[in-house]
């Protein structure tokens, strides 16, 4: 294999923001400066969009105090884009690192990124002009192959296990039942997630309803009516992905049936459309008084000032990983491997070919959901707690003896 | 006046849950049991509801360590309750006072909360059964009479400003119109702290609607025209309580509306309705491809973990403060006063009367909101800045020069 060439190199950010998706950035950012390979370290404003119009940030001359703030900074600091670049795309993605001299490509995204990475690398090759092409991981649904999870998920965790902590005590206090739906719309791991605080036998979530295993209307409601007459409340975390037992998803039915039904201005094709239906056949089915609904929405992936600290670690060392492996190699998708557990987590990084990375993703194991289908294991929580880096404790005080 | 009478106390947690008000019960806790005058104390379970049929839990003989947890934990710890006791409530009540000789009433609550200790002291006096009445201000609207703030405030702004500082790097990331529907249903200042995390020139929320000022449909989509005309995106914050220019609230008439139109088992009276149909509206009349509604709902409340350290200082304090007005005076409300700004931020407690602080609320001062009506002013922020306890710094790198 050739040595690494004296070029610049382009970084983008893609696909749906994170609470770490900065630090892999910044991580890429402090990697690069120190192989002299590298001459300028470009970021590309908006992703793909940015590189095939021209338009980039110089990301070699940040202070060490302003790459600091960067990755404590939630979101995609370089702008990001949904874009699937086909092959006109890709050739005037071509020119502009043709013009710029950008050998190195690193893309922080999904499988739909990792596939993107692949595709650049070969349409390179078509045209003779060798880049090194490498994809970090970042998601917050968790759903891609290879690595044991994904930087991005471990913040996202944390959001949604401190939102049910807090929810859950709420309920508490005024009792009822309450909804949360919580973004995934194929894979169930955030929404698994919100299990992660539960300290006490009763706390809730006390039914948790995921993509991978389609529930009906009856055993929903007949669900929470059992946790009602057991424990006079009922807290619920839903997946927007949802699936009726037909295996469509209830979103989508909601969204036909408010087609049929609209009149004038209202629509029901908006976020909280999904909660708002099932606490209203928790309401008319179960004639409980206090039925609640949340829908989690954008705050699970971009609330500035919650991070995990072992995401925004791991999530950095995948960007400066990524940089080493474009030393020594032509492409590649960075990936973790779990070498320790509990109190001795601990990851190693591997490459993994992009291909293995590109487009298909994973759902979660049977084994962290129950035989029901409405709760989430401990293997589950063995698996996922350590990234969230800890969580907070907290004390209900009204469920102690009675004087 | 006679002097404090050696007996026992209680304490309630009324309406809504906030990130502080078990800071303020453990500030009671703390002071109650330096005096000796103050037998055993009481924690009275779900509020009034516990103290007419009797249910307490002992909070005097819990461990430092676990009072250190119940003040970082959000929610009611000893459960709440919106009961609004009439005359034959309160009865029951004294005869479990008596009974147990309960002579110090401590009750955390909003203005409701206020007027209960009000009349509980005035049926004692009916009955000659001496009890010293006070109330801890606490609410996340901001919205009591006489103190300068509310403790409960502080931590909910915070929760606001990182919630739109992080949703507005999102916003930049993946251009758009976002619409986030923020709590309060009369007063403004929950909305208006959807300002404080904004750091660069271009950073929203660029609008800002509260119910104090009315706005009409037209208006309200104009005005998103414009900014998105200027700058390519939009971040609107809404009260949930926002009025059209007839007075009334479009949450209402939302609300009217869909019950006509509704068929089958669609409902919009669900939290998601207001933001979903604003979103509706843009999305129709203006034509832009991505607009994205949030409803914040409970988690703006109850988040675990995210408490402003200013607030909860300020929550304990006013909680030991009012024993020790109660060694002193017969009743009685603790009210905060400003004596410091800025980096000098200081606040005094002093005592009100009960019936100042009962039943009415105050709305935003005309100095917070701009002259359109659609905006927040430096005013608001020099006010509300301080009671966050500092909020997190963002950084975005893709509006930094083009190279």
């Amino acid at each position: 294999m050739a040595d690494a060439p004296k070029a610049n190199a382009v970084v983008g950010q893609s696909g749906g923001p994170t609470g770490v998706i900065n630090a892999s950035l910044v991580g890429i950012i402090e990697e690069a400066k120190k192989h002299p390979q590298i001459e300028n370290i470009y970021g590309a404003v908006h992703a793909v969009a940015g590189m095939a119009k021209n338009e980039f940030v110089d990301l070699g001359k940040l202070s060490a105090e302003t790459l600091e703030a960067v990755a404590a900074s939630p979101s995609s600091a370089i702008g990001t884009s949904r874009d699937k670049p086909d092959k006109e795309y890709c050739a005037r993605i071509m020119e502009v690192f043709k013009k710029r001299n950008i050998r190195y490509f690193f893309y922080i995204g999904g499988n739909d990124s990792a596939n993107t990475a692949y595709i650049l690398n070969m349409v390179a090759d078509e045209v003779n002009f060798d880049i090194r092409s490498f994809h970090i991981p970042k998601t917050v649904d968790n759903d891609l192959l290879v690595t044991d999870h994904c930087p991005g998920f471990g913040t996202a965790a944390k959001f949604e296990a401190c939102a049910l902590m807090g929810d859950d005590l709420d309920n508490r206090a005024l009792p009822g039942v309450k909804i949360d739906v919580i973004m995934g719309r194929h894979a169930g791991f955030l929404t698994a997630s919100s299990v992660l605080g539960k300290q006490r036998d009763d706390d809730g979530p006390h039914l948790v309803y995921v993509p991978e295993r389609p529930v009906s209307m009856d055993k929903f409601i007949g669900d929470i009516e059992g946790v009602l007459k057991k424990i006079g409340r009922c807290v619920v975390a839903v997946s927007e992905g949802i699936c009726d037992s037909d295996g469509e998803t209830w979103a989508k039915k909601l969204a036909e049936q408010a087609e049929v039904d609209a009149h004038g201005n209202i629509q029901l094709s908006g976020t909280g459309a999904l909660a708002d239906f099932l606490a209203g056949e928790v309401k008319s089915k179960l004639k409980v008084k206090r039925v609640r609904a949340d829908t989690f929405g954008y705050l699970q992936r971009s609330f500035a000032g919650l991070q995990s600290a072992v995401d925004v670690q791991e999530a950095r060392w995948c960007g400066r990983q990524a940089v080493q492996y474009a030393m020594e190699h032509d492409n590649g998708s960075v990936a973790m491997k779990r070498t320790g557990d509990g109190d001795n987590y601990k990851v190693e990084l591997f490459r993994t070919e992009l291909k293995n990375v590109a487009e298909k993703t994973k759902s979660m194991p049977d084994e962290y959901i129950n035989a029901e289908g409405n709760g989430i294991t401990e293997a589950f929580v063995k698996y996922a707690m350590p990234l969230t880096g800890g969580l907070p404790k907290t004390v209900y005080l009204a469920n102690y003896p009675k004087i």
